[in-house]
């Protein structure tokens, strides 16, 4: 299990890789909540980072703690895993190839080749992807950075819980969107019970939900609006003891909630969020999340890799 | 001319009404620059206030320092300041009328009318359409909050700068976009010479650059992109001794700039700046302003009440 040393070490390897991202202090009635609109809430903005997710960070970490062949690396992902590791392959000169599905938005699968990693899309699914990824990995020898189940990814992710504390102190919840768990591991292995991390995941996508009502990792079904980030199978088993640890509630919330709330953080506060990236927030809209009195929230949004005309109603 | 304690005592007056906008740190070489690659940047997003500019300081400011009569308020705009007078109107619960020129984007109209303000477009230009709001003015008794050229506005712009200063101390340079010159009348008088003021305008809108070089406030083109952010046909008075005081520089964008501009701030931040909230980082990446050597350059990012898809190979 990592733990906030890892996560500090971490936060040294890889400080001139990627972006400090800053915090926007905001309140309950900016969300347009009606009984709660006093909570004082701080968003912290990782669709800042590099390549437009927090992923970077677990790449940068993981690239710079391992010694790599001329065979470069190789990685499946929803998309912005693959759009991290490509970025972070071209930053630090190294070959990269990456596997995703044909369901990845076409912004995505643009922004990885951009970076001038090869593309290979395949399979419906990530689960189908990675398979495809692993045949390949077999054939040249590239190391494969998987996008969320490695002790380094972790600790690369769990960065974003150490600058959040640092910004925000006060938080007593801290919200996180989970997909294969790499985020989450991450962020509750630092705060480690100081405050009450909440997973949200949406009801399409229950994998977390799912894992720590079975008591271990379990196959959920993959679909729903944000499937291209938060459509792993099943969680990470390196990750899965720090959540049955450390993750304090687990929230589900619909599709629609989180189309709406992607629609109100453009309205609102100017930022576009990708759907996996608006999920945190859609639990405190929803009313899925309901802070306790005297909360102060923390809400990460994780990312902005879409199209902005595919968000309803904006212009 | 106002002070940095007219500033100061605008922030306690207007804390509880406008975000402090976050800092994002980055580097010359994450604007693309070749030269100037290791020159740190600081961004104030302050593109992230409610009713998506800065302009909500001013108006607080201004509405928060006088008594108001039933029949409210009325203001001309090119769409942002009258996107601001509707959302504080709407917070204090005073009745609103804004007029803005039929070139203001539909984008902007509809923000100002969300508030529960009433539109009324007319007239070609920002000057056209402050004809036709003081005729009505003269009409219905209500307060005109002028844009830009009054002491209570600068104080609340002003604010602005005394949040970056704070959030960034170490800035030798501040790039600001200068429109009728209230934002930088605000940020100069708060620096008052302490970091270097730069003001960029577009080759079209030559508002202050032109007045500099007359010696006083003159007539000056309004065209190009971004025309209805910045596009006021000559520079306020009370803010003129304040920029022939503490502007350190004035530079003038070309329009391909400013859109090119616009595009990197998507592609590399996930930032949608409409023209006018683009143009002081354009400055950077054309070259037109050039970082000394041992310089710590800070950006005021002011706007982005635009239509995502209206930036060029966006998605």
């Amino acid at each position: 299990m990592i733990d906030r040393n890892a996560i500090a070490a971490a936060s040294v390897r890889i400080a001139g890789y990627v972006r400090h991202t800053p915090v926007l202090r905001i309140t309950g009635a900016d969300l347009g909540l009606q009984d709660r609109g006093s909570v004082p809430v701080a968003l912290k903005l990782e669709l800042l980072q590099h390549a437009g997710s927090f992923k970077p960070r677990g790449a940068f970490n993981r690239l710079l703690s391992t010694k790599i062949s001329a065979a470069g690396v190789i990685a499946a992902s929803g998309g912005n895993h693959g759009a991290a590791v490509a970025y972070a392959a071209r930053c630090l000169e190294l070959r990269a190839e990456i596997f995703v599905p044909t369901t990845t938005p076409a912004a995505k699968v643009a922004r990885i080749a951009s970076y001038g990693a090869r593309v290979i899309q395949q399979g419906k699914t990530y689960a189908e992807a990675l398979l495809a990824c692993r045949q390949r990995q077999a054939e040249t020898g590239a190391l494969d950075i998987h996008a969320y189940d490695h002790v380094d990814v972790l600790a690369g992710q769990g960065t974003a819980g150490q600058e959040f504390e640092r910004d925000a102190p006060d938080l007593t919840h801290v919200l996180i969107a989970t997909g294969g768990g790499g985020l989450i591991g991450g962020i509750a292995a630092w705060y480690a019970g100081s405050a009450a991390v909440v997973s949200v995941e949406p009801e399409g996508c229950p994998t977390l939900h799912d894992a720590l009502c079975a008591g271990h990792p379990v196959d959920a079904p993959v679909g729903g609006v944000a499937a291209d980030s938060l459509g792993a199978r099943r969680v990470g088993t390196t990750m899965f003891p720090i959540a049955a640890r450390f993750v304090a509630q687990s929230v589900l919330v619909p599709d629609a909630a989180i189309l709406t709330t992607q629609r109100l953080l453009w309205e609102r506060f100017r930022l576009i969020a990708e759907p996996g990236g608006a999920t945190a927030t859609a639990a405190l809209l929803s009313g899925r999340f309901q802070p306790p009195n005297g909360a102060r929230v923390g809400i990460l949004i994780c990312g902005a890799n879409t199209d902005p005309a595919s968000i309803a109603g904006i212009g």
